[in-house]
């Protein structure tokens, strides 16, 4: 047996020197992907593909290689602690759906996807849903076909859902957007009632430079590690990195100083999570984040629970008048309306309140999910697409630019990945509410400007952990329970009756 | 024999995506390298060497495994066309010297190096040369083993130096060498007798910032293409990247206006050469540039011949006025005379003119060959640094911090790479002289700005080729004759002697 424990050992120590490099070379494809969208000049385009399809190409090789296969099939039967028990199986789950779709699939989607974009970008462009269809089509049907050769046994939608969710289900994804849809759109019919008028303290233009010195204002206020960061500008917005190296990016709207800073606090949580992940575990799961639930409930945790609160406008305002005396008259209250409007008219997800983002969330959920299963021809995407907004948000889209061609995903293939955006923001208010639980009410802390507690919580609760816990077990450990949608339902309830006078 | 062609061809391809995936692998490096020293934050260092571990050890598997060893193989007898064969030559060198160095060498010398780089820092710092001793003579015990696993039967400088310049042999660059040495050490003592008392226009504090204006006018005016590269800042100025995107990076000194001008043009004669390789050959040698003494002729051409030139001044002086006003009384000749000036007391082979600045090379390779040969111990390096430093350029450091530690070459493990500079310079004078052959006299289009015609010819003649050719080939090609020191050593004596009356 002693034999057997050592030879385990040793053969998990090579294990782990293959995940390791693995990771690195993901670490690698992540900061060639930052360039791109930061850094690289004009023209570049042609060699960092070639860049990244090899880098991907290496990946999956030592993926789903024999050695890893050997690896696996050793340890199954191993005596393994809990951390090396987590690091197992993390990376099994990996292997298993990564070897089970064939290298041709993979580059014909890959392939598929890059030949997608730009017919996406051109058919926005000019409004013409037809320009982008055909290649809609062929994704649908190859990543239903990736989704077989994983299971051909489950709904093809929900084995891609768990591409971006591996543990929550889609069962809980699809009942928490129910109950997101059943209690929000009687709530937004409400504040379309309400007579309440909400302030607009923001007129005239905000200078871009000016903008940038406050967006680094509000990281330094919230406590972005400089030496482990950067912030610099992107079409969109997004974080990477790692524990060492977190980036984030935002972009500037001269009209509109919070967009900029909203956006600056929604990457900031993504960055503090992962500055929150071991340095000893990094290039393993365990220095790794808990995919994209979990790591969209830190960026709606400070975007949502801190940045768009009034203790923190309290606190941030001076700051803000510093940098543009004509917002001298404007008071928190004014800002923190301004922060949590509820447009009339919004049909674009990424400018949504907190409230009906929901329901752009749910009319993706509902359009892909049928795409996927077949009951929805790609050709009737549009229609059905404009129906739903009227349903659901009493507006009808008048083209399909600003209906079912504004968001990117699917052109990039990715159809599974909306539903967690909404998920992120439930769990962002039961983790909050735990936070508070333990500290008590966060509000005076806010105000003072003091996150240390708070980002300590979450280190303690959520980020330390890496991929220790599966999501379900990590909800679990955080908060006590499982995961649920009152506490967002009961936060937004109280905001916005409070907001619109609804009470 | 149908068969078999349509075999090696099948072969052949399957050759060539390998040999993709290996520079695109390196490619990936290079960025990540690019970011480090331009973008990285200060923590980012422990992640981000695991990843450039992770890629050479990919890069290295790669280029040894068996499926290159097996291609190389087959290849060996089959019926290629010029184009296949030059990519094989280069393929199956890098081959033959990797597959000969054991892994574990590969791996102490680079973890070697890796330690010996802050020791270096430190001991520059301090001026202690005690302090980086030991891990030079670790460096080079490791170097010598190394070249005798490539070659046990050669000098193993000579082996190193192939690293860097694989086709011209040490025998031409220590005939080089000594030509230069036995040339420039007397003329070098003529300037020094000489009464000559050149200008000295750049008085005063000249701000970073506009500095960085003018760094981008002189790109400008060169024909940098900025939809394939960019100007960042970085403490050690280096060129890098692909066809498609080649970047430049500069440093600023605020009392030194002509250091930051110079160390651009020189970076960017590195990025139009990279700029001129053949995008359709983007990843094989084919589309590579021809190591380091072709490299170094493009970014010295641009450097000496251009920058350094009277009528480069009468066209850039205006710019450099409007941007600095303190200049206007300046004339092109002053600062021709101030970027030519032979500065007495200089020990810092960076901030040398073109004339000294082989005295400084001739220094750093004749110490290092005799470490190498084990000639010359360690802890004696110093004294015979600055005996040198007295017999040929008549200074003695007090230090060994302006001596024999100023260079960061040896921390990083290169012996062999310094002569590459010499010949570079000298490779510039022989091609801008057939480029003055085929074209006419230059100085005219150069003070009217006007270098499509010798960006033309350098493409031409030089980039496009890629490594098709190998260095002594491609020099012909070029220039219709040997590499030859003659045209360097004309220029100069003639350059020289009219800016210090020696005539």
């Amino acid at each position: 047996m002693a034999t057997e424990a050592a030879q385990h050992s040793e053969t998990y120590e090579e294990f782990i020197t293959l995940v390791e490099r693995i990771s690195n070379v993901g670490s690698a494809q992540s900061l060639l992907n930052w360039d791109q969208e930061v850094m690289m000049p004009e023209e570049g385009t042609p060699a960092r593909s070639k860049q990244l399809s090899a880098l991907s190409a290496v990946s999956h090789e030592l993926l789903t290689g024999e050695e890893m296969a050997g690896y696996l099939d050793e340890l199954a039967d191993a005596d393994l602690d809990a951390e090396q028990a987590a690091v197992v199986r993390e990376v099994r789950r990996k292997y298993e759906r990564a070897a089970r779709v064939p290298t041709d699939l993979v580059e014909t989607i890959s392939q598929t996807a890059a030949e997608a974009h730009p017919l996406w970008k051109e058919a926005k462009a000019e409004d013409d849903f037809s320009i982008f269809a055909p290649k809609l089509e062929e994704l649908v049907e190859l990543k239903r076909e990736y989704a077989e050769h994983i299971d051909p046994d489950r709904d093809p939608y929900a084995v891609l859902f768990e591409d971006y969710e591996p543990y929550l289900g889609l069962d809980t994804a699809e009942e928490t957007l129910t109950e997101l849809r059943d209690e929000l759109v009687p709530l937004v019919e409400d504040i379309r009632a309400s007579d309440a008028d909400l302030a607009t303290p923001f007129e005239g233009e905000f200078d871009e430079a000016t903008q940038e010195e406050l967006a680094r204002d509000v990281l330094d206020t919230l406590g972005y590690d400089w030496d482990r960061g950067r912030l610099d500008v992107a079409p969109h917005p997004f974080s990477t990195g790692n524990q060492f190296d977190a980036r984030v990016t935002t972009r500037f709207d001269e009209s509109d100083p919070l967009g900029a800073l909203t956006s600056t606090v929604h990457e900031f949580g993504h960055a503090t999570y992962t500055l929150g992940l071991p340095d000893e575990h990094y290039g393993t799961p365990l220095g790794e984040s808990r995919d994209l639930t979990v790591h969209e409930s830190q960026s709606r945790l400070w975007e949502n629970h801190v940045g768009r609160s009034e203790p923190f406008w309290q606190r941030f305002l001076p700051s803000m008048r510093e940098r543009f005396p004509q917002v001298d008259d404007a008071t928190p209250r004014d800002v923190y309306e301004a922060a949590n409007t509820v447009k009339e008219d919004n049909l674009i997800r990424v400018e949504a309140d907190e409230l009906t983002y929901h329901m752009h969330i749910v009319v993706r959920f509902e359009v892909e999910k049928e795409l996927i299963s077949g009951e929805l021809d790609v050709e009737d995407v549009p229609e059905v697409w404009n129906d739903k907004y009227e349903e659901y948000l009493g507006i009808r889209p008048e083209t399909d630019a600003e209906g079912c061609l504004q968001d990117i995903h699917w052109s990039h293939g990715s159809f599974g990945y909306f539903p967690t955006y909404s998920l992120g923001s439930v769990l962002a208010a039961q983790l909050y509410e735990a936070a508070e639980d333990d500290l008590g009410a966060l509000d005076e802390r806010t105000r003072e400007g003091e996150f240390d507690e708070l980002h300590a919580w979450l280190t303690e609760n959520v980020h330390q952990h890496g991929c220790l816990y599966t999501t379900d077990d990590l909800v679990q450990e955080a908060t006590g329970e499982g995961f649920t949608a009152d506490y967002f339902l009961d936060y937004v309830t109280e905001k916005y009756g409070e907001l619109y006078d609804l009470h």
